[in-house]
């Protein structure tokens, strides 16, 4: 079990982070941690674990990319003190080349790693563990347009994994694997982007899997 | 695993089950099965088992007592011709001793048996498999005057699983266990009636356990 | 133009046509038509070509598969004795069977076909012109699973439109071909089902062409 | 078509564009353009024309004359560094002599014309293409009093799109050309200023169609 | 003073007289008498004339037309055994051909006269005297087309008003009248039909006036 | 008439003037000025007088003393340049002694004298004429403990009118002259103090008459 | 004390008992009796006599006269088995004839008293005690003229309480009393109708004192 | 009786006492007191006893602990010159040790004291006189764990009242007496926490009877 009494573990992230967290974060348990995936996470902590006692940290905003989630990270993440950060970033950074394509500013691939980069070395630096996870649309289908671009960001944060030997959760695979099961994407989202409570309660294992903690104890 | 491809699971309850399941009665999955327990289960059940595909259905109503159900259950239960029926009933039963003293239709103990029997014999008739749940107050003060009742009725609960060899649930024990593991009443409830989403949590995972389902799969 | 002054099109479907129409139907112009395609067609009919006055009319009912029109079309269409009447039916059909797949009263491909026959032949009956639309998922992968299911279902109302004769609009492929040129699904609709603004300005435009009705008159 | 992939087009004006626009201008596609007709222009555009990538930004706002747009033309106009900027400011001009006529603030038409030169001018020094509309009552009667104040300040708008060679769309000819096809003004609008969902159509195609863009493509 | 100590005036109109009253009727003073002239009128009536205790009923239906005021007539207005009954209806008799054009179940002129004959005579069976109210548009045009059907409807009125010998009052005159009096028709009403506050006040004052009632009293 | 056409009259006052007006201060007509008798005042001229045009300020704000009053009667009154400046306050100076007896910062006899004259002063120093009404309760007893000291303070404003020579409407009178007319008070207001709709509208007349204005003209 | 363990007690009345009770009546405690003075009594009786258990009805309903009351006091009071009738109506029988003037259905004094007679004896009939209270106005002022009025009704309930030998409390003498005590009628309503929660909190306590339940013990 | 007319009594606290006051601080009499123990305190103390007129203040604040009440003890509490400062803080300073058991920033037992005296001190300066009042759970069964540590902080409570002398009042017996005599803690509260209206009523006599002041007089 990666986690032990009085840690505090903060989520960062975007809208699937977010789902209605409290402003500026939402410490937990209960409605400050939003109705998504961290929530079902602390809900799944304290009712199977009660030996352990850990503050859920929901520091998710709607929106953001990893150019806001580096703007805002040691206010909003840092400064929790946080014994492990759990990253989810990049969705946004992809998807607004697909729904503002005349915008600008996009994140490129260039900067999503280096924005990748200070957040991960900013972690380090005071200490904090880190579980990476990559963005994703739920589609199985590889050819994609989306899907591919997604797939090109997923794999930066597959090689930092690596290279800052962080834990890692690859997500896209995750809900590739449902699928496959035999259900039909519509179960985990309705729009392949934001889960559903079912695929809320899936990701929220899969990331207590990833710290070692059981749920059939 | 004694939940199969296509079964049809139908909760019956009170404000426990309910919580603002849809009308007359919530399928899943979604917010049509309401924010307590049945949605949890549902939830768990269709991202850990994808490979079983069950209708679950929500026929909790707040402030039922046993009374109240056996007048709806042909309805509300049977007729969704269920494989499985889950009851949990009776804390309303007694309740309305301690915040309605002076009411003059209290739901006596010889009443809540028979009210059970006549529940329990018509699933049975239809064929269904079930699941007996206790009442219960989230307190483990085995001296404490509501706790004190609750147990009585628990004990008729207890009483007919075994009569009609049923599924059974302890779920004034689960509480108990979970206080006594350190965590105060108040994370599984604010009124030790109603579960919070950790309590719901915890007892859905009770009821898949019961149901040979398991979660780390 | 197929459309003469005073005539009266009925839009008869599910969600897809609903979008917040008044009830039992809507008439236009304006917030009575909600806020779909059928409305965009109705602005645009009125705004190029105010030489002919339309009585539109909305008869879509959200979550409807074909058995629901079915059961309601004499109400709901014939009784406002259209001179078109334009069905777009189905994508319930299919979709049940993805996200209740344990429910037992799925519409089949065959009681589709029976269902659509009775409301083709109903109208034929009653002097009406026809517009079958058909069923679709905004997917441009053929290997899809609801995508294979719904291109079932579609299938048979291309083979209806052809042996009754009635006018045709392939909406499935309309969508595919916005995809191939380059725009991805989420322009047409965040779940890929219910068209967003963009996505109905594109359907009413395909009905209005299919219709003999120009924009840029 | 004098739009090319990945141009921002701006609309500036009063409560005729903003309607629900996101403040302090929003961007397209969707919510955040209004409900007017810089959304109806951004839909067909995006329907009809997917090979063009353009950023769509509405900048009105409710209760605007040409000096507050001047005032804040640099901020929310100029800002967005606009390809073309659309401008349709005027009718609250003329408006406030009528319905607050004894303000002692009124835009004379001499300072009308100076707030447009002012406009003009600074969207040519940044590059930007112009498209001028005049202001207008949707009434065909020349001898009405608003009619008539407005006719003076469209005549300004004439003459600066002569003087300055930008495009020019002439709105008011446009809603008098609809009525004299037989409709009544209240097809186009309930009060005469603010464009219905028709009349929004209508005046997005003009605008489409100034701007060389076709609908039937 | 054509109103006496104790009399019931009755209201009876559409949506110009409705104005959010109670349902079916709403009965003064205050709230349930909408917020529509009929209240103006009984403001100024118990404000300035406390001498005389008038019971004010409101009867407008919105939407109503003739044929609507008819049907409902007797439940509406007669079972209130008024002293006075003031009839304002048609607007909706013209204006469904204007907007609605394609409907097929217009009032015409002929069906109008032969409902305010039936409501006539069955006002002057039960002993009421009678206000005659002509319908109208606020518009000093007599050239606009819906001035023109009006103004044929207002006709019937008139011609009826001497034919019974009834209280007349040509409200399409009175909003002439003002408008020629320097303001623009948006004081009275943002669609030219709905009074706004001032225009509720004008018509108050026209009908005590009337009435043969003072208010400088 | 002591108004003329592009005059400006402001009501400075306290919840009797407010009655929800827009903030800083409501600007007329329509719903700026509030419910209260502003608003009819403003209706009233603008339906009856429309050769005069005057702009109609709202600068009551509930719960105000004179000392509140004073303390921003620069900001809210005499920015707005007033030709007539209509005062009436020290409801509330007197109230305040009543339902919170135990306040330590009651306003003296002596200090609304004070604040009186300098709001007068100011007033004249800006040229504005004056209309001074007296503070009021609906009670004609006037052994009423409250009336008794309403009594007094509405003493100073009668002796400023005379000291100062404005024009001055005894309000406290007219509500006592309608009781002695036969009504009850809960015609005029439910508590006494607030004006109900009738009795707005017999203060608006009142005021038009302090005014040398007819309705009956 | 005059009510014992297990007694059923209902309020009946109008508006001045109803308060926003659950319908077709509350059930105590808390908020189904609603926020007048029904739910004080509840309130006080349950937190200072914990010994006696005693079910409160309110059943009180907005707007009723004595004639309401009557004909539904089978269904909304006998059948609710109460030990204890407390009966205060009448207000809405005198305010009718001041507010609605023109009326034509007025109780009358006679009716009043004939009203009376059926709802006191059906109660004693079957077997309950009546606590008769008098309708009032909070004003000390014995000229007043709806207190005149008023005075007559309860006139005839101090009768009524002798001749029947019933509990009686002279409501209208309590708020005279607290009056002349010195606080100003404002304390206790705001209309000198609807008790505010210190006047209903005043009420309570005479009622208890009057059932001989004592406050202090 | 320890209360004086003219005096002011401010209640300091935390969500118990706040219940929806006004910010920053609560006046009496009515809603601004909010909905818990004072206003019940405050509608007592003016019902029963108009002889005395005294400014009750509620500066109760949602969540706060000792620490936070002594930050703001200057601004919200003793800036309104006190004569009695009735002070019951400590709830949530126990409470955060277990529904938040991983924070770090917990007030110890000897912050607490520290906390409390500064309070004291501050309020002594100042010439106030001091109600102290326990923290509490309702909860009879002294070896329930929050029990036990409230008990402890009740403790030091206990002594800083003897060793300042100030008035004390133990409420954490207060609600076992009431449970001791029968009824079960959810009549107090659903929580054991927040008192009902019932628990506030009873509370509210429980301050009166410690300041000398009697209800039944």
């Amino acid at each position: 079990m990666l986690l032990k009494d009085k840690d505090c573990i903060v989520f960062a992230g975007d809208s699937i982070t977010d789902m209605g967290a409290a402003r500026p974060f939402g410490v937990g348990p209960g409605e400050p941690l939003g109705q998504g995936y961290p929530r079902v996470f602390d809900n799944m902590l304290n009712a199977f674990h009660p030996e352990i006692r850990v503050r859920t940290v929901n520091a998710g905003i709607s929106g953001n990319t990893s150019r806001d989630l580096r703007a805002r990270f040691e206010t909003d993440v840092i400064a929790n003190e946080p014994d492990v950060v759990a990253i989810m970033i990049g969705v946004n950074d992809v998807w607004r080349h697909f729904d503002h394509p005349a915008n600008r500013d996009h994140v490129s691939l260039q900067e999503y790693e280096e924005n990748m980069r200070v957040i991960i070395e900013r972690s380090l630096q005071k200490g904090a563990r880190i579980l990476l996870m990559t963005p994703y649309i739920m589609e199985d289908n590889e050819q994609d347009r989306m899907r591919r671009m997604m797939d090109d960001y997923s794999a930066v944060v597959r090689k930092l994994a690596g290279e800052y030997n962080t834990m890692f959760l690859d997500v896209q695979q995750l809900w590739v694997d449902y699928i496959h099961a035999g259900r039909y994407s519509m179960f985990l989202s309705s729009d392949r982007i934001h889960p559903s409570a079912i695929g809320a309660t899936l990701l929220a294992r899969a990331i207590l899997h990833t710290l070692d903690i059981t749920l059939d104890n």
